[in-house]
């Protein structure tokens, strides 16, 4: 089993898995899609290649009747998080030294059966199945009462750390929060605390106000390149209305969120060539989901470049391209895009 | 001129510098030192080629009375940061939303005249003047009065996020201090109002007294595997004296220093096979050089895979290998080179 461990110098919490050392690799350059399979007898999420992974713990049938599926969540065969007992997670103590069992759960959200169709290229009725099978994973793992945080992230292309190329997003819910949600809670709270108001409804505001970073904004959502945007095409998909967890977003908006993510990710797709990305859909913790701080939203980041010793470091990225730029060249995507009606988001900024 | 500005939601600040999208990038597989050339026509590092560079702010010479130089230090010419008048920088608010002009330093530290020898493979006497080079910068930037921190970095092999084989330092100095950092100094600063005693110092006492993650101590410095670790052989170098800044540390142990940290590298190499890495040396901020609660430190970070979208959304970090384990496996390494007289750290744990 793996443990949690606490860095006594920055309290950010680890995970040290050893098991994870032995999962595959398929190592090879970025194709578009057009040039992958859509079927590859060795990937074990491709149909009939059900086997090589965990039974299912939920999927959305093509039928009633028979096997096949259109989405397929599976718990992660080199899992970094597995459940345990039932009982309370200890946090244990040695001096300076804090740890926990390596208890929660990692699975991954088979996002189609077609190896070769990004999400990107999807339809969006396949997207919007891929939103539901994350919200019911998620309310599904809340249950938990040893579960404090819940992440559900997707990487694409071999830049972004993924190790199969079969469209999939994953899904890990930990008894710690992490550092970086943890800041973002704080400094949210000590807002609302402040100024009676959620930071990000305000945010938003003034960002559809300034419309410069706007890329796009439909009834519900506003897609935009944020101020202080850490990469290039850095991209935040935000629902309009307050909701502090993606669990309790009426799932009435998942087909206007499909839409919104897909054209999204398509122009990117367009205009950088495919790029490697990583998302992440963040959201408060599991047990204050009500409250009136936290923001649920979507973060997309391409990875253009190598993160180097400064970023990692000292936690300053260096951006370089102006958000207000990039915006204004997704903004033509969308636009070009609209004008021949493949593509709905509406860009009224 | 590149901007520095604040992201609402976390108060992490980027560096907006759009003039470092033109730095030229020089891509290819990593190769072991002897398959490098010692000299390279196209390299802007190599000697003869010192007009590719801006003019330099330090040089070590070989002589008084020749150019020829062992190490070199030059304001990089794809800057994130350059400096500016001597007036105080003023942050910029517009509602959510804080910035400041980009005024700083950003500086190359040019190791050695050879293209092909990194520093795990330079004599004790080659890294000791890099070492000089580091300090001898650190205090001539923290006398500017708009510089608040400086961090000093090292990028090695391509999947760390260097641009240039050539073995180079670089040196930023910021005027804000980032957020990686603001929490460390946040924590110990709190730990010593609670306890009036050093985090680092206490840390390195029960390091030693544990001996299981000790690779190597000397007089002077322990060489150590953390205990939560964010990569497989996440290595740090501590002096056991409380400085809390490499400014102010005493240069009669710069040599020691070399010895140390030129053995670690050497072991890396070694064992990992010339892995990519990152290396920051940190300190504490310019202003409090003599605080009493941070204590500065080297981090070696090998980079031996992506950082993929859990760790970039989250912080946290998935590490597959035990520092126990790999520190043993490196006190293995130093052992027998000691026993060959190759290698001088002491290896008493």
């Amino acid at each position: 089993m793996s443990e949690l461990r606490q860095d006594p110098t920055t309290k950010a919490w680890v995970i040290l898995a050893p098991e994870r050392a032995k999962r595959p690799q398929q190592k090879q350059k970025m194709r578009r899609a057009e040039e992958l399979p859509s079927w590859d007898a060795s990937c074990p999420f491709c149909p009939g290649n059900e086997d090589q992974t965990p039974e299912e713990v939920f999927k959305i049938p093509v039928s009633d009747r028979d096997s096949a599926w259109e989405v397929r969540v599976v718990p992660n065969r080199f899992a970094a998080l597995a459940p345990g007992s039932e009982a309370p997670i200890m946090v244990e103590e040695d001096h300076l030294f804090r740890k926990m069992a390596g208890i929660g759960a990692h699975e991954v959200i088979v996002e189609s059966p077609s190896h070769n169709t990004p999400m990107a290229l999807m339809s969006y009725e396949q997207v919007e199945k891929v939103l539901i099978a994350y919200q019911e994973r998620y309310n599904a793992l809340k249950k938990n009462g040893q579960i404090k945080f819940i992440t559900i992230f997707k990487n694409h292309g071999w830049a972004s750390g993924t190790s199969l190329i079969h469209p999939h997003s994953q899904i890990v819910a930990t008894p710690i929060v992490a550092t970086y949600y943890r800041q973002a809670f704080d400094i949210a709270h000590g807002y609302y605390v402040d100024t009676g108001r959620c930071l990000y409804c305000d945010l938003l505001a003034e960002e559809l106000e300034k419309e410069e970073r706007i890329v796009a904004h439909t009834e519900q959502f506003a897609v935009f390149h944020p101020y202080a945007s850490r990469t290039p095409y850095e991209t935040w998909i935000i629902p309009k209305s307050h909701f502090a967890s993606f669990g309790l977003f009426p799932d009435m908006y998942l087909a206007e969120l499909a839409r919104a993510l897909k054209d999204t990710l398509f122009c990117l797709y367009q205009r950088l060539d495919n790029p490697a990305f990583n998302l992440m859909v963040d959201s408060t913790i599991t047990e204050d989901e009500e409250d009136p701080y936290y923001h649920w939203h979507i973060r997309i980041i391409p990875r253009l470049s190598t993160i180097a010793g400064f970023e990692m470091g000292s936690g300053i990225y260096i951006n370089t391209a102006l958000p207000e730029e990039t915006a204004s060249l997704m903004r033509e995507c969308v636009g070009s895009l609209c004008e021949v009606g493949e593509i709905s988001v509406a860009s009224e900024a």
